[in-house]
């Protein structure tokens, strides 16, 4: 599907209907709470067949409408120009006084965050932003044997290992979409919550000695990161293991990573990666590796969080994760990454990731 | 100065001093507001003379004392192993109880901070943690015509040119101690406070025709990027210029990479830049671009911010921000650097930077 050429017919389509002075409606995937559901054969949290409807002849509607529009009628020019904008940049481009009226166009970011999703459901999950060219927030490094290609600057052809880069690694970009990968020197992906996990690993070589690609998502992985270790998972066919804190944060960033949000649940087939597995860090680790002095205690937020999550029917079919979770919540503890430097710093990557990873002590 | 040494032999005088049961105590720069002064002459915010003493037969000081300690002689085996250990890591190799007590060595990460920044001030700021082998977290990114060489992965040689990395770039290390620079095909280096403008201007070819390095900070300033300018200033001769929001937040950035901060005086030697420029953005841009449709209001707590500021000499020594500030106050708004796309997403780069940095217009 050209996206150019499809939002080009769109918005042809709704300017006749307009000059005639017809009714015009565009039809979006619903993305009430009711709508949501759980994909169990693709594993993957996704929306319904359930369609809005946006009219313009509708006061209701027409100031959202007619976002969409501003915003579909920006993104033809981008994709024509080659460039790519920010979602501030868009709401900067985009907001202007209406003439004859009272009303902006654009009165925050949040508008133009709304009118870009808008977009993405017009198209019910099959193009995202960042096709669009729409970036989002960056995060995140990678550090690895393998070779990436960029082309997306212009005029500059980049072609370079992540794992020749010191302990600093490559910065992923917002948008990863005109990314390629030539060589693989790896056998799979480890994604990493915190940064400093990440330079321990690089600093302890276990990259290389594990054939591993070290991915840090530095908190909540961003767009660019999920929809790069989708990529890695379906179109390059490395397995993705995920190690972060065990704390109900930590678990969420996973569950995000494997199965996808409910915000975004229109994506998760381009973000989400429903075979990730967990390495750990989990309350079996206590025992296992005799971590009772690190342990520190749970906040009452954090309870009340990992209960909820134990009503998500995609986090609760697995029994691994409700044990988990039950006795996080009877033991009200958390287990950092970091805490596994109490043995030595050598350890996590001597013996807690090669023991797990050779053996595949893995949560689902 | 060999800081192993040093160490060493600082723990070994205490040693001998506690075997023979004599009175023991460690001089510190006191880090108390009344020793901090604003050097007009260096244009750095320091820790002036004042030395707070820590003994150990005082049931006061004991446990700061013995936390200090503590991290001294683990600094001492990070020395000699080569290694580096992340703060985290550092709590949990040190956290231990104590027998014959109810006791822990420390109790959250936060003491361990403590007893780190004890050891700078021990130094009195003749050295930082990063020589420490203790490593802060990780933000930023690197876009630039210079090759990078970084030796501190064992058996590992890397050399690079971060332009060569695609829209990535290269992540900023937390310690770039071991890092050196080889070739520079540069004029001055651009900081810029956010991802998305970074991206901006690689994706305008800005660099190569402006023969910028391009940082970005992604909010405030890590350790690493601050060490990093430091540098690239006093080490490599070049300017440091900084593009940030208009707003008290993207002015403390500035102060912060130019004076240092008033909670790490004592490091502002090694870590700030005084003859840092400002280029925007500034109040002064709404009238010279005509940016009066794109300004965002300010919030009570941003106003209340501007009025403090106000009162730092190392801010209010200088006319220009002095009227920024007041003017900022008065009309209560900020505008972004994303806002210039509001002109066109080219503007920055073809015309807002170009014109302001060729002909010198800055805030000091």
């Amino acid at each position: 599907m050209d996206l150019h050429d499809a939002l080009l017919e769109k918005l042809k389509e709704i300017y006749e209907l307009l000059k005639e002075g017809k009714e015009v409606k565009i039809r979006l995937s619903s993305r009430g709470f009711l709508n949501i559901r759980f994909d169990e054969v693709k594993g993957l949290i996704k929306l319904g067949e359930k369609l809005s409807e946006r009219e313009f002849f509708n006061a209701a509607h027409v100031r959202r409408f007619v976002q969409t529009i501003l915003v579909a009628s920006r993104v033809i020019k981008l994709l024509e120009s080659g460039k790519h904008a920010s979602q501030r940049e868009m709401y900067y481009q985009l907001k202007h006084h209406l003439p004859f009226s009272k009303e902006n166009t654009f009165e925050c970011e949040a508008e133009t965050i709304k009118a870009i999703e808008d977009l993405e459901r017009l198209f019910r999950g099959k193009a995202i932003r960042e096709q669009f060219h729409i970036t989002a927030d960056r995060r995140g490094a990678l550090f690895g044997d393998i070779v990436i290609v960029d082309k997306s600057i212009p005029g500059e052809f980049a072609e370079f290992v992540p794992a020749k880069l010191g302990r600093g690694g490559w910065a992923i970009p917002s948008t990863i979409e005109e990314i390629e990968i030539k060589d693989i020197n790896a056998d799979y992906v480890l994604v990493i919550e915190s940064a400093a996990m990440y330079e321990r690993l690089i600093e302890e070589g276990f990259p290389k000695k594990s054939r591993a690609i070290l991915i840090t998502t530095q908190g909540q992985a961003s767009r660019g990161v999920r929809r790069l270790l989708n990529r890695l998972r379906y179109e390059y066919n490395l397995p993705i293991i995920v190690f972060n804190d065990c704390d109900p944060w930590g678990f969420y960033i996973y569950f995000v990573l494997k199965s996808g949000s409910m915000n975004l649940a229109y994506l998760s087939e381009k973000l989400a990666i429903p075979d990730a597995k967990y390495v750990g860090m989990c309350l079996e680790d206590i025992k296992r590796y005799r971590l009772t002095n690190v342990l520190e205690k749970l906040k009452e937020v954090d309870v009340k969080r990992a209960k909820e999550m134990l009503r998500y029917p995609w986090i609760s079919r697995f029994e691994e994760w409700k044990r988990e979770l039950s006795k996080m919540i009877e033991l009200k503890v958390r287990l950092e990454q970091q805490a596994l430097a109490s043995k030595s710093l050598e350890f996590v990557a001597e013996k807690y990731l090669p023991e797990k990873i050779e053996n595949k002590i893995f949560l689902p």
